[in-house]
């Protein structure tokens, strides 16, 4: 039988970035009141709110039911979805699946996290419950720290150097210059880049996502169920997940993202797509060691040569943009929000809203969000659709 | 079209209770075994976790994850539900919904939680997040005292006394004595109950759901995968939410459950099923406040008069056992897991399996769970499935 292949009706978000002045509620509301403007509706069946920390950060659980309510949703469903960092992912799975199940017509999908009102350091701790607790967390692992390590491996595996791979950060900032909701919206240089301080071993200030705060909202519907007609419609053509061990070090092979391979690949068959067929990507560059590790993983680059992606002379199986409206690094990384922001940009560049980041004639669309280092890998398939 | 409905087509859980030498990780697994084992099958495409506190008590986001390759389920899909004490099920539609989109075609749900290892200090703070962070958890408001303080009102309004709502605590023992995995398996009289200290006044101990351990899980598949035959099929004709005002004091009317009255409408519109149709129900009996709301709500008992189920010169549209293996106060409430250990022992029901407690002709069953005093509501049908 033919899968039901949901539409985007509308979406809308906040900029990201410390907002001091707004709580994880104020932000939720804007984008889902943002969203449904965008759709041109008042009303949806269901609530899918991505999300990591709001009951360690925010003191908050039952969150879809707080959420829905203040954003004037009462009555709805409403369930919350977490997969660490690619919560937003997960979110946007369960809100497709529950479009094309027949549960409801209309599904607004949120992702949504506020991390700047807690204490940094119960922030750092908090991110790191993303990694194994028995045999991470517990001794004191926080997530940079780990990045670190399988940076250091990566590094002394392929003899590419730190400087080698800030080009995935130094692309990131570009593209963010043309993002109206990045946080970070200038351009970084290498000299800029290596005078930023060391955070942990061979990383950078400048190679580390910012602690920040967001909320991005879409709403998912039947095919045909358009309330505006100014935007070409963009269909979720499939979303599929894949998990692997989490702890680093128990991982046979660590340099391999084997969640990413079999999300990308399960992603590519429901949706009928092939790789030669995407026309951009929006990949989990919350470190740079995991942009040319998901490129490797995905089959865009031969193993243990994904940081020479922008390099001309290097073989690669594909070349498309990529992080085209500034990634993780630039737009900002609000956790459980990321996976739907990135959504939001690819379905701008499909509509060809993107502005100066525009890649012309793009049709199809692949974005993909990772909760810690590949542990738990989300990946979308968006393509054009026919009104 | 008509909704794909799905099969249980297994089930397992661990006993509930305080389980101090086995972690959240192994009461996990326990149960996830025993459910595979139970449907004869090895392998499902999916993992769905319901849970609430793994962040807050046990430090471990990305659970699911986490969970899943401890299993030996690493590559599938996986993904936790939150939705507080109706985390499982919330859990469970999203499970139905992979299954009924064709996402997926065999889906393991779970619900389970580990309070016990924290300090108990630490949990009924967490359990608090089940509040709204704004108006009631920051003044200090734990969950048994905002159940008082309905529990007063509710009184106030009908005349009952606490002695009257003591009869659901009374008959939840008994049944429990019949249920294996029940945490308190034994009566309780009504001079024990009323000897019993009094925790928020009107609250006694003995009318408060304990802090517990338990992990419940079921597989979930497409009508006809079955790979054991020895007992009658049960499908999930349907599973609704709805929510309201978290916050008691922002309600217009605290007495009127109205997420309890949307998410049983529902829920038997999508099953196709009328009130009278079914055989049994399990409520959310956190408190006896919560069960004879809820009877209200549903449309068994007359507005005020939900206390006076079990008194035949009492009007009810209805009279139907209910909590038949002994509901959250007595098999116990780990708040994760229940919405599942729920559809487990109606499935018991369905299947002629549940003993001394048997429900004689029990075809169709509606079960339901609640985040937080009617905040988040999920209400599940079962029906016997034609083989």
């Amino acid at each position: 039988m033919k899968p039901l292949r949901p539409w985007i009706l509308g979406m809308g978000c906040t900029p990201v970035g410390e907002h001091w002045s707004q709580s994880l509620y104020d932000l939720a509301t804007e984008a889902i009141h943002a969203a449904l403007a965008d759709a041109g509706v008042d009303r949806v069946d269901a609530l899918v709110v991505g999300n990591m920390l709001s009951g360690v950060l925010n003191r908050q659980e039952n969150l879809a039911a707080a959420l829905a309510d203040r954003a004037g949703l009462s009555g709805i469903e409403a369930i919350k979805v977490e997969a660490a960092c690619a919560s937003g992912g997960a979110a946007l799975q369960v809100g497709a699946a529950m479009v094309a199940s027949h549960t409801c017509e209309r599904v607004l999908v949120l992702g949504v996290e506020k991390m700047t009102d807690a204490d940094p350091a119960a922030v750092i701790q908090g991110l790191a419950y993303a990694a194994d607790f028995e045999s991470e967390t517990i001794i004191g692992a926080s997530f940079s720290g780990l990045s670190a390590l399988l940076t250091s491996l990566y590094l002394q595996a392929t003899g590419a150097t730190p400087e080698d791979l800030s080009v995935f950060v130094r692309q990131a900032h570009q593209h963010a210059i043309g993002n109206p909701w990045a946080m970070y919206r200038h351009a970084v240089t290498a000299e800029e880049w290596g005078a930023s301080p060391m955070i942990s071993d061979p990383l950078r200030l400048l190679d580390c996502t910012p602690l920040c705060d967001g909320a991005a909202a879409v709403v998912l519907g039947r095919p045909g169920d358009l309330h505006r007609h100014e935007h070409r419609p963009v269909e979720i053509a499939s979303i599929a997940g894949a998990v692997e061990t989490i702890a680093l070090a128990q991982r046979p092979q660590p340099l391999r993202l084997k969640a990413v391979e079999q999300s990308v690949a399960r992603a590519l068959e429901r949706a009928e797509v092939s790789l030669p067929m995407l026309d951009l990507t929006e990949f989990h560059d919350a470190f740079p060691v995991m942009t040319a590790l998901s490129l490797e993983a995905a089959g865009f680059m031969p193993a243990g040569t994904g940081w020479r992606y922008f390099d001309a002379a290097a073989d690669a199986h594909l070349r498309i943009p990529i992080q085209t409206m500034g990634g993780l690094k630039a737009r900002g990384h609000p956790v459980g929000a990321t996976g739907v922001y990135q959504v939001i940009e690819a379905t701008l560049q499909l509509q060809g809203r993107a502005g100066e980041n525009q890649v012309l004639g793009a049709k199809t669309a692949m974005t993909q969000c990772s909760g810690g280092l590949g542990g738990n890998v989300f990946t979308s398939i968006l393509r054009q659709a026919t009104p």
